[in-house]
This record gives C-alpha cells, sequence and structure tokens, in this order.
C-alpha cells in the first residue's frame, strides 16, 4: 500500500475554559491508503501548534513536516511503521513539536496495519516482541478534576460511587493552592465520598514545582487516606527533586510521566526520578512504540506502567494496546467527566464490564470506529497562509 | 513599563534546501513596551511551527500562547524577566514547543530591560549571580558544512585560512555516510587545508545514532589530526550511548548540546552523557536565563561551555553575553559562511578584532540593531485563520 493522505482535524468544544480538562478540544488525525484502508489517530497536545508541524515549509534538512516525509511512501507491515516514524522524527529532528505532533499519525499507521493484517494491535506488539499476547482486563480508574472545596469534592466522589467505579483519581483544582489544612481536607473529602473498599489516587497537578520538602509532607499527610499513589507532585522536568523526593521513601508511592515529550524523558524520570508508576500517554511521546517501550523498561526496572488518557476513547483504545498483555499493569485511567465531543467522538466507547473491568477490543487495528459524522459540528476549520502559499487547509471529514 | 505587542517575524531566502544550513529563514521576534523601549530576538527554529505558540488558541489552563501570556504584563527589571519565562512556561506546560519558540522573546525582554537600565546583558547576568562582570574576549571558530569530497573540503579549509580565521568547525554533508575510509580523508583534508597551529573541529551530525561503537572508532581515528572536539557523534537524546562513549575515554573529547530544548536535556547530558564540551543555542533552549544556568552548571562540572550559533549576529549577541565572562570559555561558534539573509540582519556585525579574537558589545542591551529595512525583502506574510478568528496577521516590521 502506498500513503495518499495525511489529515489533521481540529475539534473543539463552543466554550474554551482554563480548567485542566483535555477533553475541550482535541487533533485528530486519519491517515489514507491507495488501498482504501484508512487508520486513526489522536494527539494530546494543542491542535494549531500541532497542525503546523504537518505543513511547515522546510527550513533545511532537520525541519522537514510530516505530510512531506509520509506522503507518497510504503506501508505494507509493521516494519514500515518503524521505519517511518524513524524517517519522521530524523527529518524533524529541530522541530521541538514533533512527538506532540506526530503521536497522531504513529497511531494511525498502527490502526491501518492491524485492519490490513486483521489484527489487533497488542497482538503485532506481541508478535514483534516475542512476548504473550493474551489480554487481560483492566481496573478502570475514574479521573477528575477536585471540587472547589471539599463539600464539592465529597459530592463528585459519592457521584462514581453510584455510577459503579470502584476507583477514582481526584487532581488538579485547588490542590497545593491554599495550604496544607485544605490539601488535607480535599483528600479526606474524596476517601469518605468513596466507598471504604475503593482506591483512591491523588494528582497534584505539578503545583509544588522543585519543592521535595513540601511534596514529601503532603505524601506524608494524605498517608491516613491510604492513596494508591500521590501523582505529580512536582514539575515535570525537576528529575532531581524527583530523586530526592523518592530517596525520602514517602510512605504513598509516587507517580508521574504524563509530561514524557520523549522516551528519554520518561527514562529519566523512571532511572534518577526514583518514581514507583510511570503514567505514559500515547498522544504525547510519539505513539505506540515509543509508549511500549517505556513498557518494557517498566517491566525491566520494577515500575508500574500506567496510561494517561484526558482525551476520547481513540485515544483510551491506543492506551489499552500498549499495555493489554501485561497482567500485573492492572489500572487503567478512565475520563470519567469528558467532554460532549469526547464523548461522541468514537461510536463504540469501552463498557465498563459487569464484574467493573474495561477490556481491549480483540479487533484489528485499535478495534474503535471514529464517529465523522457526530464529530462534525466540533470541526474547526483552519487556513494557514505562508507567502503565496496554502500550506493548510481541513480536508473533508 | 507595560508590555505592548509582542509580534514574531518569518523571514527567508528564495530558495531554500535540505542542506543542513541553519541560516536559510529565521524567526525573528519584536517585543514593544509603553515607554517607546522595543526589544529583539532570534529562534533556531521552525517559523511556522513557533508562530503557532504565539497565537495557538487556549486548550485549557496548559495551552496558553505566549502573546496571551505576555502583552500587558509589567516589566522594569530582571525580576520581571524571570516572572514572566515562569508564566510562558507554565501557561505553555502542554506545549512541546514552548521553549523554541519562547527563546526570541525572553531574548527580546533582556534587550528591552538591559537597553532601559542602559546596561549590557552580561553585566545584568553577573548582577544577578554575583560573578564579575568583566568580559573576555573569545576565540571564533568558522562553522562551516564538509565539502562533497575531500578536495572540496581542502578547499573550504584554505579559504578560511585565507579570511584568517585560526579555528575552523566542519560538519555534516558526507560524514558518516560513506565509511571511514572516507570519514578520515574528509578530516585529513580539512586538517590539512588549516594552517598547522589552527583549531580544528569535527561535527558529525548526529550520524551514528545509537552506535556509540562506531562513534568511539572515529574519534579514536581522528585523533592523529589533533581536533579540539567530535561533536554529536550520537544522537541528541541517545544519553546512554553518549555515557557508553564517553566511558572509554576516547582521545578526542565530545561535544554535544546543541539539541537541548530544555535545561533538564543540558544537565542530563553533561551529567549521565559525560561530554566535555556542552553547546547551548539560546534560540532552542528557551532564551538566555536558561543557557546561563548551563553555564553555571558546567562551571560546576569542569565542562567547557560553548555557545551553538546557526542564525545571525543576533544570535550572536544573545550567546556571547551568556559566557562573556568567563574566561576559560573562550571558545566561540562564528558561522563563516551565512545566506545573504543572516549577513544582512543586523546594520552592526562583530567583526574578527585584529588579535583574531571577537568582543561581546559593551552597550545597552544586545548591543546590535536590526536593519529593519535590509531585512523586509526576506519577509514572508503569515496568515492563520482557525474558525471564525484570524489568529495571527504579520505585523509591520
Amino acid at each position: 500500500m502506498k500513503i495518499v493522505a495525511v489529515d489533521p482535524f481540529y475539534l473543539r468544544m463552543p466554550d474554551v475554559t482554563t480548567a485542566a480538562d483535555g477533553t475541550q478540544d482535541t487533533l485528530l488525525v486519519r491517515i489514507r491508503t491507495d488501498a482504501g484502508i484508512e487508520g486513526w489517530g489522536e494527539c494530546d497536545a494543542s491542535p494549531l501548534v500541532s497542525i503546523a508541524v504537518y505543513c511547515c515549509p522546510m527550513s533545511h534538512g532537520n525541519i522537514i513536516n510530516i505530510r512531506t516525509s509520509l506522503i507518497g511512501e510504503t506501508l505494507d507491515g509493521p516494519d514500515d511503521v518503524l521505519r517511518l516514524s524513524e524517517k519522521v522524527l530524523r527529518n524533524g529532528l529541530d522541530i521541538q513539536q514533533i512527538q506532540h505532533a506526530y503521536s497522531g499519525a504513529e497511531i494511525a499507521l498502527w490502526d491501518i496495519i492491524g485492519k490490513k493484517l486483521d489484527k489487533p494491535i497488542f497482538r503485532l506488539l506481541a508478535e514483534m516482541s516475542g512476548t504473550s499476547d493474551i489480554a487481560h482486563p483492566k481496573r478502570p480508574y475514574a479521573s477528575v478534576l477536585f471540587g472547589d472545596t471539599p463539600e464539592g469534592t465529597y459530592h463528585i466522589a459519592t457521584g462514581l460511587c453510584e455510577q459503579g467505579y470502584r476507583a477514582a483519581k481526584f487532581g488538579w483544582g485547588p490542590m497545593g493552592k491554599f495550604g496544607e489544612e485544605n490539601d488535607i481536607a480535599l483528600v479526606r473529602a474524596a476517601r469518605e465520598g468513596m466507598d471504604s473498599d475503593t482506591q483512591l489516587m491523588i494528582d497534584a497537578g505539578v503545583v509544588w514545582g522543585t519543592d521535595y520538602e513540601t511534596a514529601y509532607k503532603r505524601a506524608e499527610a494524605f498517608a491516613q487516606f491510604s492513596p494508591t499513589w500521590l501523582e505529580e507532585p512536582l514539575a515535570p522536568d525537576a528529575i532531581d527533586a524527583y530523586g530526592s523526593l523518592t530517596a525520602k521513601n514517602p510512605r504513598v508511592p509516587i507517580a508521574a510521566g504524563e509530561g514524557s515529550n520523549t522516551y528519554r524523558m520518561a527514562e529519566d524520570l523512571i532511572v534518577h526520578g526514583g518514581i514507583r508508576f510511570v503514567q505514559i500517554d500515547t498522544g504525547r511521546i510519539g505513539g505506540i512504540m515509543p509508549s511500549f517501550q517505556v513498557r518494557q523498561l517498566a517491566e525491566q526496572r520494577g515500575t508500574q506502567y500506567v496510561n494517561h488518557t484526558f482525551k476520547s476513547h481513540l485515544s483510551l483504545a491506543s492506551a489499552l494496546h500498549v499495555f493489554a498483555t501485561n497482567p500485573d499493569f492492572n489500572l487503567l485511567e478512565f475520563p470519567a467527566a469528558g467532554s460532549e465531543l469526547s464523548q461522541r467522538l468514537v461510536k463504540d466507547p469501552f463498557p465498563v464490564d459487569p464484574d467493573g473491568m474495561v477490556r481491549v477490543n480483540d479487533l484489528p487495528g485499535l478495534g474503535v470506529q471514529v464517529d465523522t459524522e457526530a464529530i462534525c459540528s466540533y470541526l474547526v476549520p483552519v487556513n494557514i497562509h505562508v507567502g503565496a502559499e496554502t500550506v493548510f487547509q481541513n480536508a473533508f471529514l
């Protein structure tokens, strides 16, 4: 097959706020081949900045856009995906945004290969790596923002329990902004709102920057509520501070990694930051293969791999394929309060099964279908003119 | 003062090729204040992708564009530059391209503060860090591409000697692409074309990826020509491979760092990669302050700091201010074969003084003036429309 079209689509809700809700907009990437097979992927990245990486004029041999690297290329099997990824990243060596932008395309390439070979992506990865191809269920945890107050947080927690969640992560919002007492009250409210046998995670939203002493104090203070982890207490690349924090062995394990834009950033956090849970977004790190490589590193180092997913179930599908075959990596971030856009994006969102678990689809490719009709109303027209040239305009959905 | 305008300008030559020549286009950033003082900075980055970071619509609280973060802000002293940098990077936490794009603005902010306080930037940095404010001359090395053949390389080398250069770096082109014999012939030709008492550097242009064994073999083979360093033999984030290479103690020291998009990437290369020269581009790492922080780390670790500059003398000025006050860091990358655009960009390019050295200007701010008339003909109109909104169109130069 030959790649004939590589089209990013900017979708968004009518009103976008500063809330730390990643589902207010999104960037979908569709790739088409001359054999009529198409694939889809989703980036967790600025849509406009990422679109520019698909169409920017060449600056020299290290700044060549993604479309130029992909269109006309041969795509027949997993090796072609690896070869094309190497080409895209080499051609985009001096484009800092290259991994964020390419993530959607890389996922779309795997979707195509899976459809062509009639296999789910997790099975292709198992074959390539010589590991088990048996998929295991994951325990979904609802990923929500703290309420503005402890009371608001309590109500969110009880609501999640009523929806049947057995695990939930509360994050961002007021956490870390109004002192220790309020931080503890927020976590207590989340804990009291959930049933006692549920799992609770806390996401501090990088609020303490490089201040690992405060992060340590909070981890110790939160231990009474037995959270599974304290996530991103520090800035994404404050590796030394993470190292200092984890060296103090807080009773609540530390999680981080969603800000990993490259494999090396994740490796740095695991090896030098000493984190116990590594959270990878396939829509940021460059797609499925670099995420799978982090999974393999996590297996070697005794770190637990978890997905970071704050977009639609298209992203959730790509996340699941990466670690479906490892039964020990049993937690799944499952966005529970996403925008209407994110909820309507695929026709077949993942159900929580009667046993409370989520399973990867044993279908070719990603195993989910984009609902192009439903998302049409969220499509944002983008036109970019450089000199006399129109370097970008929307394709038809 | 209040910031009233933040304007990126895309400039380029009529014909852009795949050659590893970073001067074929550029992105200038101009910032204006209500006091009538304006500052300039230059990014070494994809112009279009970086422009998108100045104007992209908000996605949520972690994807807010640079203009929104800066316009209307107070700017009176160095502390404001640090505060605004923190704000821009925090608001752009989930924009991978943020450092590349912001670099030009950060440099422009320093330029403004220097002009306001009537001090060169190197003196402001000295005051902030409590270190010497005496500037020292640098030995410029011409930075050129290898010829396609050893013969071509020899002629380039003799030409540089005739121009008076006492040091030169040859890079990219055929290096590493046609086997050991050709690689050695290229370096021999460069050495033979230069006078015997000149300094020679070799830039392998990331050609051996993660293959540190080949990089080591070449470093050993090149030792007979006594190069000052072998630069970027490996991929920018192949830190483990750099560590393995430098642990073998090749007789030619290893240099790297131009691909550092963040302070952490540079730190990672120095601490875990074991490099002996760290090469930082103020136009990529986020501007002058993070570069200065790498300089300080280099001082602590016994690594030599060198600028990476493959743009105009506006970039060269920002590079010089960072390490002018350290007499041990005595080498200066000095683009010697840049495009007409890069040569005309400032009115007062840095001369090589009769003693063969280059000195930072002891003038307010950056100490160089953009030639807005000369560059008008290179200006590329950019228009970006998102939905019903024009999010970007060129300001007047």
